[in-house]
């Protein structure tokens, strides 16, 4: 940590991303718990930012939020067959606790499908029930082999949502409404644009009927699968006797979803704006979105620049620098790493003429500010550099889609991408939903990110792989 | 669950107790896991609430949130000698991940004093890096023998503060600024009284200096714990070596504290409060402080109530329960149990005379109120509500003080109390600090909860064991 330098991407994107979220205070590896990391004061400020804006929407949409236990019994897991196959080889198992082996081991949950299946079978009975519409902020556990800060991480934190249905389509417009609300706030306040579509059968959640994901593409091209949304069918139904009576009289199993959104939201955001100086955050997702920096070189300086300082500090409800023993180039070094998307600073020829400096952090842009202007020009300036961000964002993602109509034009535009190099594209192709396709691209490194919702492209085409007709392009990449 | 009776207090408490959480839709045992539950929604509610208390009073003096990993290796437990013997018997392990047996087994977190001592260790190395204000939300496991909802349950969700400062006097302040804290939420919000006080030696938390507490007292007149506040002295800063530079350029280890409440307290709330119609919250902790229900009988009022319910509800920004196929009185009854503060009913006779009738859930009182009145008769009410709650649990607290002079009086008192029957009493005196006296305690199932830090009786006296003075009355009770 002594070392203060940052990586440039240019250099090593995958060391560049780790500079970044130790110097910007956003966690660290907890090198003594294998895969694990330390949610540092920055990085949880902004998962709360983060839970707010879900949480106000999940609350609009009519959910409420639960807590189910951590520990399932070992054998809730194997009641659905996919389930169970999926998550196995990335359990942590309980076997002794208060001093003894257990008769039956618990898993950490890796997700809570089967227990909520459990539950909603004692809670469901009738159509009137219906729809159950449940969350709950939580961590869970899965033994990665790989692991990266916020990105792929043993233990992380996310919300899952878990709701039940009385028919197949509500549950699919729950899906999709859910599906929706994720890509508002990766769009709107994170500045991450994305891309909604189908996951493959082999990609998809293991023992949905279907999985729908937001994909986001970072700085070095590659896939983020940022949020997912499964319509479960009626598997877990099946597998935990979820039954309802119909308003005809009749029994049925219900139609169950779940989806979830977790601090790899956090990774995404970082590798999508931030720059070799380190952090940069949008302001509508930023913890502190404005700090000013008193400056004073002589004794009788202080008074009135703090003077001033708290004064202004007060009428922006901003954050004030007053740290003794820091230079003002340390101070704004500290801001600037940590994101802080305007940094304000007050000296006294500034106090004299009755104006204010601000900088911006993306663009580095400085102006000066009549003080009496400060309120709209900084709200102004959040607006453009929210907007910037996201337009940054969009342009770097339309510039780097192409088209392929061979698998080995697939092979030639990825063949020598790596989140450390760069130069990922979303290569969009016909291919089949069909595992062995799937299977074909795992061989180039590659996956099938998502089938578009919306065709951006030319409709239907032959599939590269088997040459049969396919409905649109699917986006390959590689991926995180 | 069909059993719709709740049983009275006066006939079992305990199984009262039960039955309120459970037709208050608060919690239920998952029975599938040992001595866990499943938060229900209007149980969560009541957490966020609290969480939302606690967290803006933890910023506001200084604090910020992390997260630290849930596993810990097993040795870290051992670094501090007191520590381990606490907690040993209580763990949870986790010996088996990613399909493999692990070398050095992981504990599910009791607390988290270990792991966070080992990033201090890390992170602290001048009295400049002081105080250093942390705090996580988070769910920790004790393999606990005897559970309860709420009270004592396996898993749990807690808050838990980890500071660490450069003098010892320092870490008291923090340590009694927090147990203040806890004392303003509990006594503020949650209308309940609280004692603060020190712990006895045998009592205080495993590897601490000194731990704090408030002492609730419910209607049975048990003993609750409803937070702790701990002075950890230098004895994690030495089992984790955390040394920093003094101003004076010399090493020392930090002086820490740790502080914690739990979702304990919501079953503090509801044995404080509640009766035998169901739950009863105090209106600055209920999530739906207010719920109007619109009466008809026949289609034609409909539109009319129906419409002016509307009006209301959208004026008051309060629930409606418009729910189909549900009788008013069935509604009134769910949100009785619930513990709405304030039930209004507006039926067709209501619309034409331009009234509502607002009914308060603990006393039962019904009164009719112009609709023009009602924003202002509702504040009132809530704020009347909300001193009659700690009043009335106030008086019970000082009605359940006695003193004694003798163990015999101590044993005479407390002898028949059980948590089922009641009876509890706070019996204040006078005993040494000293692990004998409390063992001798525990044969009578009572404990010392506290050595208030205001006394409230007579000053110094004899210990009724060893005979020997001491300071000023503890309080000694049964207790959850």
């Amino acid at each position: 940590m002594a070392d203060s330098r940052i990586t440039p991407r240019a250099q090593d994107f995958a060391a560049w991303y780790q500079d970044v979220v130790l110097k910007g205070d956003m966690a660290e590896p907890a090198e003594i718990v294998k895969g694990c990391m330390v949610i540092k004061p920055n990085g949880y400020a902004v998962w709360e930012a983060l839970q707010r804006a879900f949480d106000d929407r999940f609350k609009a949409t009519g959910h409420q939020n639960v807590y189910f236990p951590l520990l399932i019994p070992e054998s809730f897991l194997k009641k659905e067959a996919e389930h169970v196959e999926g998550f196995a080889p990335e359990l942590a198992v309980v076997t002794i606790a208060g001093g003894k082996e257990l008769e039956e081991p618990y898993v950490i949950r890796p997700t809570s499908e089967t227990i909520v299946g459990h539950f909603f079978a004692k809670w469901i009975h009738s159509y009137r029930d219906l729809p159950m519409l449940l969350n709950q902020w939580a961590n869970v556990v899965r033994w990665e082999l790989r692991t990266r800060m916020f990105l792929r991480t043993t233990e992380f934190l996310w919300q899952e949502g878990h709701t039940a249905h009385s028919t197949h389509a509500e549950a699919r417009e729950e899906v999709l409404r859910i599906l929706d609300i994720y890509a508002e706030v990766a769009e709107d306040l994170m500045a991450m644009p994305v891309i909604k579509g189908v996951k493959t059968k082999a990609e998809k959640f293991a023992g949905a009927f279907q999985s729908f994901s937001i994909e986001a593409m970072m700085q070095n091209g590659l896939a983020l699968q940022a949020g997912t949304s499964h319509d479960l069918g009626q598997n877990f139904g099946r597998a935990f006797d979820v039954k309802f009576q119909t308003n005809e009289g009749k029994l049925d199993y219900v139609w169950q979803t779940s989806w979830g959104v977790s601090t790899r939201l956090i990774g995404g955001l970082i590798m999508t704006h931030s720059d070799d100086k380190g952090l940069v955050l949008p302001p509508k997702i930023a913890p502190v979105p404005v700090v000013l920096v008193p400056i004073y070189r002589k004794e009788e300086e202080r008074s009135s620049v703090m003077e001033m300082a708290q004064k202004i500090g007060a009428d922006l409800k901003c954050k004030l620098d007053t740290r003794e023993g820091q230079s003002p180039g340390a101070k704004f070094f500290h801001w600037e790493r940590r994101g802080v998307p305007i940094v304000l600073e007050l000296g006294p020829r500034d106090v004299a003429s009755g104006n204010v400096v601000m900088k911006r952090r993306d663009t580095g842009a400085k102006e000066i500010i009549p003080q009496s202007d400060l309120r709209v020009k900084i709200d102004a300036t959040q607006s453009a550099m929210q907007t910037d961000l996201y337009q940054t964002a969009k342009q770097r993602l339309k510039q780097n889609y192409v088209t392929a109509d061979s698998l080995s034009q697939v092979e030639d535009i990825l063949r020598d991408v790596t989140a450390e190099k760069g130069g990922g594209k979303f290569v969009f192709a016909h291919i089949k939903d069909d595992p062995q396709c799937d299977a074909r691209l795992k061989e180039l490194k590659a996956t099938v990110r998502c089938i578009p919702l919306v065709d951006e492209h030319d409709g239907p085409g032959k599939c590269i792989i088997t040459g049969e007709p396919v409905d649109k392009r699917a986006v390959i990449a590689k991926a995180y």
